[in-house]
């Protein structure tokens, strides 16, 4: 936890701004006014050897098509386009230049694929490698999905699967990538080289109606009561409801844990998390359908603070147990 | 030279842009469009333990405080203001709360005095302390200064002496510092603490006679070789001219070194260096004084490619000598 606690002591030194912000720390981007049309949303994310990753199961390109996708991931939150980004690389000495190149190819191949543009960036040496990815985007103005709009009597939404990047993490550290199944090769797949939720986003600001919205990197559990925190909510979370794939359920069950741990307390999933009052939710769910993208319930917003997980119709305070911190 | 080599193919395979892009890798910061009278800067830059500086040496607040000022010098060299800044911060786990929390308030007070608004960022844990900050600032449309503008013909200038950093690097590696002179304070400051030229670049782009300009953070030697590269010329540095302080001088002499050579190669000066049509010379040599900034002389830009030292009248090739290297 010290990692929050440290951004909370940030957050209170830099929040007299003076400059225009519409948003500043606290959310997945910054929102800054931009054009007539748009907002500026602007995030940066550190991806670090020994940290995030190890070089012992993710190859160069894997490693930099992640860093981009986790920072991409956060203008996907906010229902935003991206459209710059700077790139700060850390090598070790000894790392060769192929090594190096085809790490920032997968850099460069994500941001094509996203219609990014690198403008920027820094290389230093370093003792671990480290990636440092800031992207720019923009946001139709006023509707960047934010963090703080969770209403009481709100349903939570995901839009994919829990769970299996952390399946994949727990694969990766018991088995070399080589002798892996097709169930295993899945959610290995999806812990290396993830796929940010950029239609879901788009359509879920369509919409018109979310109140609130983030990315799940941290688990639902850590990550929904970040959303609370903002919106002075609480809330439930229905965890014989929360959507888990098949992969998950089978390598949770062949190491003898919980696949209901790594739904709530997995990260790195990154599919987005939602909230949409209730009188909308059946629309927005036929909207998403209708648009080939599938939302998963997962909970309500409650009035009264704090999270409790609903399970088998007992509810029980969440306590923040982790298979999962980056600090 | 790994560096300069990896961030050359980065700026060719981040060549084809697809959104607006007014200037891309290749300068002190990237230029965006932004509104009707301004332009947007963004530049990013990290700082990294045993590399850029050892914490045998750097206090905490030092570390923060020279962070922000080498992003914000990219600003500067720009002739743009701050806005907005992102803080990407990696400790070891071992580092204590207090000296986390004095290393950013290094940032927040360095941030405040450029009324900078820390909008963003992420931390996390790493081998070594490593600080990542990007800085957006605004400059009036169009009139940002670049490296590529320079011509043959024009005279090159700096905003300050040069060599004191490297001087107080030097200090720094040789002694302790509670039992430092006077005349050796003035260089260790100027190494652990940089002032970025912020006035002078602002003075700089307000004379409408500037036609490339960077800062100095490599040594004069390299950085006038790239904005030559950019702007597809040569140039001539007169060493006997260049300016270097009594402290610089003296330390040199001590370590039986020559103080032409911190002025040439010694890094993060964070002065600015600039060229100018030889016709406008004297008329903006006097507006910068009248507003209390000096400038020195340094050298003239040459329709032939190369960098030549000039030094007791003989012309040398400049060959890359290094003091000091990032990579």
């Amino acid at each position: 936890m010290r990692e929050f606690e440290f951004i909370g002591r940030i957050k209170t030194a830099a929040k007299n701004t003076r400059n225009p912000v519409i948003r500043s720390i606290g959310d997945d981007c910054a929102i800054l006014p931009y054009t007539k049309q748009y907002d500026m949303i602007i995030t940066t994310d550190s991806f670090c050897e020994g940290v995030h990753f190890s070089r012992e199961y993710f190859r160069p390109y894997e490693i930099g098509a992640h860093a981009f996708a986790a920072s991409l991931s956060d203008i996907c939150a906010m229902g935003g386009r991206p459209l710059y980004a700077l790139v700060n690389i850390s090598f070790p000495k000894k790392i060769k230049q192929k090594y190096m190149d085809t790490l920032y190819q997968g850099i460069l191949d994500y941001a094509g694929n996203y219609s990014t543009d690198i403008i920027g960036g820094d290389t230093t040496a370093a003792p671990v490698i480290m990636a440092t990815i800031t992207v720019i985007g923009e946001v139709e103005k006023g509707r960047a999905l934010r963090r703080d709009k969770a209403r009481p009597g709100d349903m939570v939404f995901v839009t994919g699967t829990l769970g299996d990047s952390h399946a994949g993490l727990k694969i990766l550290s018991k088995k070399t990538r080589s002798g892996l199944s097709a169930t295993e090769y899945i959610p290995v797949k999806k812990h290396l080289v993830p796929q940010p939720a950029y239609m879901e986003g788009r359509m879920l600001l369509d919409s018109g109606m979310v109140n609130a919205c983030m990315d799940v990197s941290d688990g639902i559990a850590s990550d929904l009561a970040r959303i609370c925190e903002e919106s002075s909510t609480g809330a439930e979370i229905y965890v014989d409801k929360l959507p888990v794939s098949f992969s998950a359920s089978k390598t949770a069950a062949q190491y003898g844990e919980k696949v209901s741990d790594y739904a709530l307390y997995g990260g790195e999933d990154f599919v987005l998390l939602f909230t949409v009052a209730a009188k909308n939710a059946k629309k927005m769910a036929d909207y998403m359908e209708k648009n080939s993208l599938t939302v998963f319930e997962a909970g309500r917003i409650t009035a009264k603070k704090g999270i409790k997980l609903v399970k088998n119709g007992k509810k029980t305070i969440e306590t923040g147990k982790k298979v999962w911190n980056h600090f």
